[in-house]
C-alpha cells in the first residue's frame, strides 16, 4: 500500500466509475449473457507474476461489465432498488481507505460513536419514539440486509422467551407473520433451531391489500395457546416485497404485546419514505414494536449494504450475541462505558459503514432526501396513470409507494393464459436489455412489478419504459 | 449521482485517502479519545440542507481521524491484521461502484461466476483437494467473517445430522473444539440452537503447544455417545487467536469422519501463509475436512471484509439456507444452470466482493503474495530474537507464524505479579500512542501478543517498537 501508487490507481479508478455513469444507459439493464460464460474467458488459475493495472481495466471492460446487471441504471425497475449516491460511494471509498475492523469500541471509537449518532439522527428523522434513541435502554445498529436485523431480532426474542419459561421448550415456540412477509422470518426461524412448521405464514388476501389481518393472527395465536405452545414473536412488513402491502402496526403490536411476544417491523423498502411527513403514518403504531428496521440501502441513496435496526432495549440483543474472549478485552469495555457493536450482531468484524450514511445526511440534507422519495413516487404515480390510457393492462393491486403492480389482461378469446402472457412480456423486455422489471404472484396471479427507485430515473424513462411495454405488448398479443 | 460530480468529489477523497497513508505513521496507532467523546463534536440531529463536502472533509481530519485506531499503520500489531491495499481499494471502490446487489446469478453474472472462478484460483494456490473446487459438488464462496463461514457450516452439519436421526433430537447435538478455539464457535452454537452445555471446548495445555489432542477429543467423543448424545461437529483451528496453535488436523478429521461428525477447518488467520510452499505442511489433513475457511482480508491484501469458505458438497449449505420466494424466481435459477449465493450464506443481499480479491491476486501475483507473507514471518522472527538479547522478558510459547507471545517474567523479589506487570505494560505503551498490542491469557498467564501483519510494516518500526517496550519496562521495574 504505496500512498502515491494508491494515488496515481485511484485517480484512473474514480475516472473509470464516472465514465461508467455517463455510458450506464448504452447498457442493456438485465446483463445478456449466458450461464457459465465467463469461465472461457478468464485463465483458470492465479497469475504468479503481477499484471498490469490496464490490463485489468480491460477485463472489466471488456469481460466483466457485459455481466453486470446494471442496478443503477435509470431503466432499472426490478425487485426493489439499491441506492447508490455520491455520497454514499465516498463513504464506502473512506471506510475502504481506513480498513478498520471495528468489532469493539476500542477498535475505533469514531466507529461505534459515529454510528450511535448517526443512528439517533435517522431516528428523529424517522421521529421513532424516544425509546429507541440510544439515550435511553435502546438504540441503533446497522446491519447488513434486513435478513440479518430479522435473525438478530429473532434470537433475542427467543432466548429472552427461553430465560422465562425454560430452555428446553424450544421447539414449542411460535411465529407469526404473513405469507406476504419476506422469505427472510423462515430463514432466520431455520437457522434459529425454531421448527419450520411453528412459524406461520398466515394468509394476506386482497380484501386487506395483502395487509396481515390483526383477526387472523389473534386466532391463530389462541389456537397455538391452546395446543400448549408458546407464540413469541410477530413480524409486521411496512411495504412487502410483493405489493407494498403495509400491515396494520398499532392493532398488531397490541396483539403482541397482550401475548408477551416480541415484535419486530420490517419496513426494509418503505421505511425510506416514512422520512416525509406525508407518508409517516405508515409507520404509526411503531411505538408498540420492540424493533424496527430499514434499508437506507435501498431507497435513501446509501451504497450497499446499510440495513439500520432499532431496538428498544438492547441488553436482549447483547445477552443473546455477547462473547467475551480473553483476547478481545479491554478497559473500556471492561468498565462497561462503550457500545460494542459485536454484541448486537451475528459476525464479529464489522466495516465502518456509518460514514456513508453520515455523508448522506449531510451532503443532501434531510429536505433532499424527502424530494428524493417523492419524485420517485411521483414517477411511480405517473407509470401509473399511463397504464390506466391502455385497456390492455391493469393495475392488480392499489399503488402505495413507488412500486406498481400490473398485468397485461387475460385475452379476450381466451387462447393463452394471463400468467403465461405476462411471463412472455416479461421475458421479452428483460431480453430486451431495454429495462429490467421482475414479477411476483398474488393470489395465483402472475404479475409484473414496476419500481421506480433508481437515483437516475426521470420521466423520459419511465414513458420509454412504458413504449417499450407496449411495443412488446403488440408483438405478443399480434396486433402490430 | 452526477458522474461529473462523482468525478470531482472521488478525486478529492482519492487524495485525502492517499495524504492519510502519507501521515499514518504520525498518528497514535490506538486511538487516544475517552468514550463518549464525539457526542459533543458532532450536532445531535441531520442537517435540513446540504452541507458542503469540505466541511465534511475537515470534520473527518478533526473530528473522526482522533477516534480512528490505525490498523493500518505500520506500528499496528494488535489482535490479528485487516489487510488493505491498492488493489483490495480499488477492488472496493468498483464494487461501490457498481453498487449490485447479487443474492441470485441473474442479478449480475459477473458477480457470482467471478467468485466462483476467483475461490478456484485461491483453492489451487492453497493446493486444496478438488473436492473443494467448483467443477465437482463443491465450490468455494465470500463470507463476510469467519464467525459467518463457521455458522453456516455449523447449520450445514446440524441439519444433515438432524435430517438422519429426526428433527426432534436438537438438544442431543453436541459440537466439539478446543478452549483454544475461537468465540465464535459458542455463538454459533447459541444462534443455531444447540445447547451452549453442548459445545465442548476441550482443554488445550501448552504441552500440546495449545493445539487439540485428538486422544482428549476421542474421549470426549466417546463419553458423549455413551451418555446417548449426538457427536455432529468438530471444528480445528490452524492458528488460533491467542497463540497460532495448530491443531492435528489429519487425526481430527479421521476422528470426525468416523463418527459421521462435519469437520471445519478455521484458518482464519494462518491460511494466508499456507500459499507459501514451506508452510503449506501446516493444512496437511485438509483433505478430511467438509469446510475449510480463511480470511484474506486478514493477511492477504484483501480489504475487509473477505472471508474465503470452502466446501466439499454444496448441497449440505443449500439444503439449510436456501429459500425461493416468488419474487426471485427466474429462468437461470429454475434451469438449475448456474449457484445463487444465496443460498450458501445468512444475508440474501451480497456486494460484488470477489473484484477486490481477483484484482489483489492479478495486480500482486501469488509470488509477491508469498513474498509478502514472508517478510512478515522473518520480521516476527527478527522481534523474537530482540526479545531473546533482554532477560527480563520471555517467549511464551514458540512462534509458528508472525504472532510472538512474550512477557515480561515475574519479578525477583515477587513484589508485583507477573500478569498485573504485563497488564501495565500494555495499558502504558498503547497509551503512549507509539504502538498498539493486545494480549492474551495462556494457561493463566497474561501474555503479551505482537503480530506482524500490517502491509507497511518494516524492520524499522520493529526495532522501534521493541525500543518502546524496553523504555516502558524500564519505567515500571523502576530501572531507568
Amino acid at each position: 500500500m504505496d500512498a502515491e501508487e494508491l494515488r496515481e490507481h485511484g485517480h484512473r479508478m474514480v475516472d473509470f466509475i464516472s465514465d461508467y455513469y455517463k455510458e450506464i444507459e448504452s447498457y442493456p439493464v438485465r446483463s445478456q449473457v449466458q450461464p457459465g460464460y465467463l469461465r472461457n474467458l478468464i485463465p483458470d488459475s492465479a497469475p504468479d507474476m503481477p499484471e498490469s493495472f490496464e490490463s485489468i481495466l480491460e477485463d472489466i471492460r471488456h469481460k466483466i461489465i457485459p455481466g453486470v446487471t446494471h442496478w443503477q441504471s435509470p431503466k432499472y425497475f426490478a425487485y426493489y432498488p439499491s441506492n447508490s449516491s455520491t455520497a454514499g460511494f465516498l463513504g464506502e471509498m473512506l471506510s475502504a481507505g481506513f480498513n478498520i475492523v471495528g468489532f469493539s469500541w476500542v477498535t475505533s471509537p469514531a466507529a461505534t460513536e459515529l454510528e450511535v449518532i448517526v443512528l439517533d439522527w435517522l431516528a428523529k428523522v424517522l421521529k421513532l419514539p424516544e425509546q429507541f434513541l440510544s439515550t435511553g435502554k435502546g438504540g441503533g445498529v446497522i446491519q447488513g440486509t434486513a435478513s440479518e436485523a430479522m435473525l438478530v431480532a429473532l434470537l433475542a426474542a427467543r432466548d429472552k422467551a427461553l430465560r422465562r419459561v425454560g430452555q428446553n421448550l424450544l421447539e414449542n415456540l411460535v411465529v407469526y407473520g404473513s405469507d406476504q412477509t419476506h422469505s427472510a422470518l423462515i430463514k432466520a426461524c431455520k437457522i434459529a433451531g425454531i421448527n419450520p412448521m411453528n412459524c406461520r405464514l398466515l394468509q394476506a388476501t386482497f380484501m386487506t391489500n395483502y395487509a396481515l389481518s390483526p383477526e387472523v393472527a389473534s386466532e391463530s395465536i389462541s389456537n397455538d395457546i391452546a395446543a400448549g405452545l408458546l407464540p413469541i414473536f410477530l413480524c409486521a412488513t411496512v411495504g412487502t416485497t410483493s405489493s407494498t402491502a403495509v400491515d396494520p402496526l398499532a392493532a398488531l403490536g397490541r396483539l403482541a404485546k397482550a401475548n408477551d411476544m416480541w415484535f419486530h417491523i420490517d419496513a426494509a423498502y418503505a421505511g425510506s419514505a416514512c422520512i416525509c411527513p406525508e407518508y409517516r403514518h405508515y409507520i404509526d403504531g411503531v411505538e408498540e414494536a420492540d424493533s424496527f428496521n430499514m434499508n437506507p440501502h435501498k431507497w435513501l441513496l446509501t451504497n450497499f449494504d446499510c440495513s439500520t435496526l432499532w431496538v428498544k432495549d438492547s441488553s436482549n440483543l447483547i445477552q443473546s450475541l455477547s462473547t467475551n474472549p480473553e483476547f478481545l478485552r479491554n478497559k473500556a469495555s471492561e468498565e462497561d462505558l462503550v457500545v460494542d457493536y459485536k454484541d448486537w450482531q451475528i459476525p464479529l468484524g464489522r466495516r465502518f459503514r456509518s460514514l456513508k450514511l453520515w455523508m448522506v445526511l449531510r451532503m443532501y440534507g434531510v429536505a433532499n432526501l424527502q424530494n428524493h422519495i417523492r419524485t420517485h413516487i411521483n414517477l411511480a404515480k405517473h407509470f401509473e396513470e399511463l397504464i390506466a390510457t391502455d385497456t390492455r393492462f391493469e393495475i392488480i393491486v392499489p399503488r402505495v409507494f413507488a412500486l406498481v403492480c400490473f398485468a397485461l389482461k387475460p385475452m379476450p378469446n381466451g387462447q393463452d393464459d394471463a400468467s403465461k402472457l405476462n411471463l412472455k412480456l416479461l421475458e421479452a423486455v428483460n431480453n430486451s436489455g431495454a429495462m429490467f422489471l421482475t414479477h411476483t404472484v398474488l393470489s395465483g396471479r402472475f404479475v409484473l412489478r414496476f419500481v421506480v427507485g433508481a437515483p437516475l430515473t426521470e420521466e423520459r424513462h419511465v414513458n420509454t419504459a412504458w413504449k417499450v411495454l407496449q411495443d412488446h405488448a403488440n408483438l405478443i398479443l399480434g396486433t402490430v
